[in-house]
């Protein structure tokens, strides 16, 4: 028997069982084509790995990863350890067969197919990179009968939609250490992501070893940089998996650090500050004078000479230009040519820049602002605005690509909002307007975004992943893989597999969690998590001015996650419910649950007191699951509620849209739909 | 009212109430001397530290370092963050008052004095290494009642009683990164120890970049060395912890390493290979060339323009010469030179070290086998065979103080061994003879070792962690500390503020145990590793060849701990219950749950084949908690057991004692004990 699983899906939320066959779960990107096979390819300890045709460092590194992470999963106690250009077998159990040396560059072949029998797999691709994107899918395929760990047979043809597939890090607002950038390459690898884009200075800190100007260290950072070793050295760990790292230096605005160092570059005459909180400042480098040129030149240069991409980000966003307007001499210098805004202005100020990049043979790349007439054709715009309110709004992405722009859109991939993963996953680079064939080639692909300002070197892994995996699949997988629960299905059990990469995004929440508890015993702290959500957008910190960098982000808000896993799983139950799908079981015993669990969770809030900010939530959810429970009874026996029962009903759930501790309970909407449920006789759809 | 704690522990294990009363449970190592007196310093947002006295940059750290740690702990938004030279308030909360800058050299002062009151805390010291002392103690004295957080009001006066306080982390064997060892110093530096010894070279590799023999890091170190920038940044994160950081090259024998990438310095004409098992090899420096000597003051003095720590370890362990006896150069060497054995060669040896290393300005240490005759009494013996088998053993300690060498105790604290806490604890440098005072104060203090054979930078923390702090207290604490009931008390209270200062030893377990479990459902694969305890000594490893260092350490020994405190609560439970002083109801509970887990546990390694090491423990466990409920029933009825029952449960004791997955059931000895009692029908003394 052969199943064939094209990869078809509707845009509509039904459930595709494809990709939640044994042996695929885990599979995140999903495959462009794949094909299941009769058979299985059993793991044991004599297993061998070996390179058929070229070899190179990064597939013998690659390779070696692969080993002791097999070996780390299943424990077997395998022969093979490091790999090395001697392991050439022909009769391996694994057969990697390469035909050229990949370069780490933007559009580089990351194509491979992969085929799984019962005697042996083989991994073929035009590149060493191929290769490491197929790996990952080698490792996920990693399946668990009674016999023991197998591989299942199979038939993977695969390759990236989008050639640019980015993550940015704000390493300013918070300063992250080496390790953690390293654990997140990692991830990132494991969901075959190619761009890492390092946001490096901001109004909060410039995190990069200068030289030339020690300044920027002693005054503008906090003593918190990466020495050039540390980039180079991170440089060379992406560079291994196949990703590129592009720098970013934001400019001219969110520029405080820079004048912290040297105020005699900026546009007012004052003393300037490193920012400790969140929003748009008004300190910005004055266009105007040869310094500030002469500077940048320098300062790029050093930076160049580190990063060896070819593209470089100049920021350019949220330039108000408040110190512009203020400043006299750049007022007469604007009328004296002729420029009729400041962004006249800016584009002046970047087309020098353009000029000292292309000396330095770079591509400049800049946030939406730097999209105005006069900016060459030769400039990236990278989308963030969108163009309207809305995270799918690709208007900026869509002009720019129209206009012949390479374009990336970030718009609608601003992860440090905390939006839902589908939230997320539902916003396609390709959507929104009607492509031809040069604007579709004209966007490059998307990158999520993030920023820091409420994240730390201990949360940053938690509010990254395992959500990352969603985009991955965004921008690698066909433009019909959009099936939101298999989504949320296959991330959830990759999570697992994120964290043998050595991703730290379930045992932080788990460290937060003993925080909160003041002990070991985290259940009751965990049951009322897993369903709360931090507030979204920019609302949780409100005005940016409720929240320092300094703050503490071990509390309540910070032990959320992004999606509130459990009360989606009884959304599910509950639309399920609605259909006819499933009884009531599940979804009663999930009530029950959080009914008890309120008297175990205020009896922690008495010994710590940092859990205090749970205390309504948890009141608020036993009311509802109460509610809920009665609702169900209702439904169940389809008698109709009786009215006061359902106002005190919605009443709770008014009760219930409570912010305590900036985070937000999620159980809201589907128990009101099972109290509405109980004001309508046949509402079950039996 | 006021209580007055002096430290006055009796030897038998009678629980001692000072210990355990609110707001000193997490005390560790206890203080010297400390007087409770009435009140709570309440901690609020407002809360200030002031530098009332000198400031310098190491009591700005500690200060920040406190601030961020009392922000994230408590949640409280506190107005300070980073402590600079401008926090000098004399109205600050917490004042602190140091009258001189410390040394981080050996013998520093390290003596505080700290005194809560309602209105206020003072930290007094004479130096800032110090301060950095006390801080620890006033963050383990954060206490929670129903209002919130606060410090109990006390007075304490503490000081070192050794001044050799060191914890042994081996590099060599299993190469741990920057990030691992950090965070470890930061666990030293919460339990006051003071001593980073750093293994750098064995036969599995030599760790450290070196410019002048760069073949070290080419061909002997599988890529894996730290960078000279690295060991400084180490270095100096240590200094600003009131730590040294002692390198150590283990020479003439381990030497595979140096061999490999020199072979012409060997004393056997051969090839070389870093080793990738246990044991103890042969590759042995040649002593009788100049070209060794020559080779060793370039590498020695390579080393030491890194370590700026007065000591330099040169290991000298291990050293059998098989190549020496193989070698008639040597021989004939010998001869001429009156040699009588490898001992006398050894020591040549080490008299030209001694010379290296006094050129370079340094102390000689090394292990045992260094203090031969004709060893110079600057040396300094670092005792690890004792002298016996007796973990306890402190023969060779004695004999080298005997002499006039300063030593260090390392015998009875190897925690790589994964005995008991309680084991080490027992252990005192100064038991065992009979010492003067000269002799004491030749002993310097003790220094646990990491030897990493067996331990990965993911499992490291769980070996050192929190059993280290039980060994910081018998090096920092009054000699009749010694109470073990309270000492696990405290220590696996402290475990969570370990977890605070960085270390990963609880979330690290619950990784692997996600990894046994293919799930986030561990609860059943816990509760079985908690009375499970990896096989101790050498006999896990069973001949070094078991395993090698790339094989999986993510298995069931790897995710069970060196104190198995489920089984350990139940045997104190059994011991009480024979006592007399409780009923057997909380016995009874844990039972039920262990019987009930077997279930749970089968189902589990169905869909995970790793788990498949616990399924006889499991069994093992069921059946030991149905007779072990089965003998509290006639024990409680006072009925004698009959025979054949009797016969059955030790037969269950016996089948018990198996050692699958290398780990052995904890449980065996207490039900034991109760299956034993009901054969008497007076044993509980009522």
């Amino acid at each position: 028997m052969k199943y064939l699983y094209l990869v078809v899906f509707s845009l509509c939320a039904t459930f595709t069982s494809a990709q939640n066959i044994n042996g695929l779960e885990n599979l995140m990107p999903w495959p462009k084509q794949i094909e299941m096979k009769d058979g299985k390819f059993r793991l044991t300890e004599g297993f061998v790995l070996g390179m058929t045709e070229l070899t190179s460092p990064r597939l013998c590194k690659a390779s070696t990863r692969y080993i002791e992470r097999l070996t780390n999963r299943t424990g077997l106690f395998l022969d093979q350890n490091i790999i090395t250009a001697a392991d050439t077998s022909r009769s391996a159990d694994l057969q990697i067969q390469v035909d050229r040396i990949g370069q780490v560059e933007l559009g580089e072949d990351e194509s491979h197919q992969i085929s799984v029998s019962a005697s042996g797999v083989v991994l073929k691709a035009e590149t060493d990179i191929g290769v490491v994107r197929g790996l990952q899918t080698l490792f996920q395929l990693i399946s668990v009968d009674k016999v023991g760990y197998y591989l299942p047979a199979v038939e993977i043809v695969d390759d990236a939609r989008f050639q640019w597939r980015g993550l940015m890090i704000d390493a300013s607002r918070h300063f992250h250490p080496v390790d953690v950038i390293k654990r997140n390459i990692d991830g990132m690898e494991a969901v075959k992501l190619n761009v890492l884009h390092f946001h490096l200075c901001d109004d909060h800190g410039y995190r990069i070893e200068s030289k030339l100007f020690p300044r920027l260290n002693e005054v503008s950072s906090d003593g918190q940089y990466y020495t050039v070793a540390e980039l180079k050295d991170i440089i060379q760990y992406a560079a291994d998996r196949g990703i590129r790292v592009m720098p970013e230096i934001d400019v001219p605005g969110h520029a405080s650090a820079l004048l912290k160092a040297y105020p005699e570059l900026g546009s007012k005459d004052t003393t300037y500050y490193l920012s400790r909180n969140a929003g748009v400042f008004d300190p910005t480098l004055n266009p105007i004078i040869d310094e500030t040129y002469t500077f940048l030149d320098q300062l790029f240069g050093e930076v160049i000479s580190i990063f060896p991409d070819p593209y470089f980000h100049i920021g350019g966003d949220e330039n108000e230009g408040k110190h512009w307007d203020e400043n006299e001499e750049i007022q007469a210098f604007m009328k004296a040519h002729d420029m009729h805004s400041n962004h006249d202005l800016q584009t002046y100020f970047n087309q020098h820049l353009f000029e000292i990049l292309k000396k330095h043979d770079r591509y400049m790349m800049g946030w939406d602002e730097i999209h105005t007439d006069g900016i060459s054709k030769e400039t990236v715009i990278h989308s963030w605005r969108g163009g309207g309110q809305s995270l799918a709004d690709t208007t900026t992405l869509f002009n720019a690509a129209r206009q012949g722009f390479k374009s990336v859109l970030s718009n609608g991939y601003y992860i440090d909002l905390m939006y839902n993963a589908e939230d997320y996953y539902r916003v396609d680079p390709y959507f929104g307007y009607e492509l031809d064939e040069e604007m579709k080639a004209n966007i490059m692909g998307g990158e999520a975004t993030m920023w820091s300002e409420l994240v730390t070197p201990l949360t940053i892994d938690t509010r990254v992943w395992p959500r990352m995996a969603a985009l991955a699949e965004r921008y690698w997988s066909p433009v019909d893989t959009r099936d939101v629960r298999s989504m949320y299905s296959r991330m959830n059990k990759l999570s697992l597999v994120l964290e043998h990469y050595g991703l730290q995004h379930i045992s932080a929440q788990e460290k937060i969690l003993r925080n909160l508890a003041n002990s070991r015993a985290i259940e009751p702290v965990r049951v009322i998590v897993d369903v709360l959500e931090p507030m979204k957008g920019y609302t949780r910190n409100a005005g940016g001015f409720m929240y320092d960098v300094f703050d503490p982000y071990t509390k309540l808000a910070d032990a959320t996650l992004a999606d509130a896993m459990a009360a989606r799983d009884f959304a599910y139950q509950v639309e399920d419910y609605q259909r006819g799908k499933v009884d009531s079981k599940a979804m009663m015993a999930q009530l029950k649950l959080w009914v008890g669990n309120d008297d175990a969770l205020q009896a922690a809030i008495k010994v710590s007191p940092i859990l205090a900010q749970a205390k309504e939530h948890s009141t608020n959810l036993k009311l509802l699951s109460e509610d809920a429970l009665v609702a169900i009874d209702y439904i169940d026996s389809g008698k109709k509620a009786p009215k006061k029962w359902y106002k005190q009903a919605v009443s709770h759930l008014e009760q219930a849209k409570i912010q305590d501790g900036r985070v937000e309970l999620q159980v809201i909407a589907p128990v009101s739909e099972l109290v509405e449920m109980t004001q309508s006789k046949s509402s079950v759809q039996n």
